[in-house]
């Protein structure tokens, strides 16, 4: 770490308030050192958003210090796990103070939030990319994985799907700020960390709607070995999303929409709708059922069944 | 995690050795889940590395997989730390099959060594450039920092210094290939991981040499509140960089190379150079002792002080 490194994490990276989870030793050596409590397991998640692709030129950096931390919260909430430490790695082209101190801004208002612990990181010189890894602590033996949905179980989300994609439509477009609540969900989105600790001892699997609910279903699915009916009728979308859909003449848009950052968790059958939303207490809906014939199904409301399985993809293969 | 960044975590990333410390769930959720054991802290460190800035622009893709990890494999030899899990987020152009093949060869080979588990990261598309979080174990309690240079204390430091340096130049100049000793030392540093281990009981604090022994060493005085003095006459320098220091006239040239990435460390001035070089079983010199006297002195041949401080800057301010 150079000089010009130091006096940048002093400035606009040293943390100011309280944690649950104090580092043996944080920022400012070789590494980061860590007391793992005895009956906890380690939860490690990495995201990278790079300027022009994850987020767009130009972007406010007090929103995007939020956004990249949420992003990656986002993972541990999947997961179940409380979030404890982060890493932080800013690739920039230059030492930019007001951006800094923007980014830092919107970084620490999530973090402090969850009592998170800046431990460590880089800054270097290059184009704009940002790396976070966040660690976070789990019950020993408890995960929240991917792999354990079965058939029958009953597929949930939290809030409602299409919102972050319509918002990214409207940002690129020209709308103005953050006060439009789809641009809002865009670019700050809220990570569901409480949710996926209260899924912990609920849910069979769970994973982040990052890439868009069909495809990140889909990963559940594959790592089940299972598939699913989803019942269009019960998809919870905003009133801007559904005109935008009519408008456009897309009724599955809203499925291969990214961003949102909610939760879609399976939970089993024996387990009551009712008794799983009073549970966890906050908007969820169920939106379908697991089958045992592989393959993701989508039930319109003309009785027509449709395939779907594309979200968005980071690479454009050529 | 699209369904492309799946194919090529599967085609490129799949460990396929065996491991010291088997992570509880590895690749492909969305975290990882490391079970910590009890008498054992974490260590963790975070470096990136552009192209164009931490290395030249059409890189042999082997030898920066190779580096990339060395880098971070290095803080944690500083911190005295055994390697255990890395996660890696890669961020490049387009897919490019050669080059990630190249670039997981020397990456996997170096990680080998090591039984070190990746455990997981992300794949981007954008302006190339490397991010990794490695974490490794420490027993309870024990760790190598910066802060514990005491008055007295002898400084050493590993191997020699400024080959990585000269090396640097070579390639840039067009010297063609790792045949060369230095080019090698720059394009494939070794980690000293197993000296940092050695050292966790006998020095009073360590650094890794990245970006030059002088700018190194000063976050050791400034982190202890001491000062150094350094003879210039004992400092280990290859005949190839003695030949190029006399050639340019710059007797302290090798002080602010950087990418060495041997380990400078203090030892209680109690224990004798014979009994410290015994201990360690590798070359390693004694260069210096540490001052009640704040700054970083070089006693010429002549008998003459030189305060030197700068080491290699990160960022250009601009």
């Amino acid at each position: 770490m150079s000089s010009s490194e130091f006096s940048i994490i002093d400035e606009f990276f040293t943390v100011k308030y309280p944690h649950v989870f104090e580092p043996v030793l944080g920022v400012g050596d070789d590494c980061a050192v860590l007391d793992i409590p005895n009956d906890k397991q380690l939860a490690v998640s990495t995201d990278t958003l790079v300027e022009g692709v994850h987020f767009l030129k130009n972007s406010d950096p007090q929103h995007l210090g939020h956004k990249v931390l949420a992003v990656n919260l986002s993972d541990l909430a999947a997961m179940g796990a409380t979030p404890a430490w982060v890493s932080l790695a800013i690739t920039l082209p230059h030492i930019d103070r007001e951006w800094l101190s923007a980014f830092s801004k919107g970084f620490f208002s999530l973090a402090e939030k969850h009592a998170l612990h800046l431990i460590g990181g880089d800054t270097t010189q290059g184009p704009l990319s940002i790396t976070i890894t966040v660690m976070g602590l789990l019950p020993s033996g408890q995960r929240l994985t991917r792999a354990e949905a079965k058939k029958g179980d009953g597929i949930y989300v939290s809030g409602s799907i299409g919102s972050a994609g319509l918002g990214l439509l409207k940002a690129r477009s020209g709308v103005d700020g953050i006060a439009d609540r789809d641009i809002a969900a865009y670019l700050c989105p809220i990570p569901q960390v409480q949710l996926g600790q209260k899924l912990l001892t609920l849910a069979s699997s769970c994973i982040d709607v990052s890439d868009g609910l069909s495809a990140d279903l889909n990963h559940i699915l594959k790592a089940s070995g299972v598939g699913a009916t989803l019942y269009h009728a019960d998809m919870p979308l905003s009133n801007a999303v559904q005109c935008y859909m009519s408008e456009i003449k897309d009724e599955l848009w809203a499925y291969s929409r990214g961003d949102d950052y909610e939760l879609c968790f399976t939970v089993p059958n024996e387990v009551s709708v009712a008794s799983v939303t009073e549970l966890l207490e906050q908007p969820i809906t169920k939106i379908g059922v697991i089958d045992e014939e592989k393959g993701l199904r989508i039930q319109m409301k003309n009785g027509e069944k449709i395939t779907l399985n594309k979200g968005y993809e980071h690479f454009n293969e050529s």
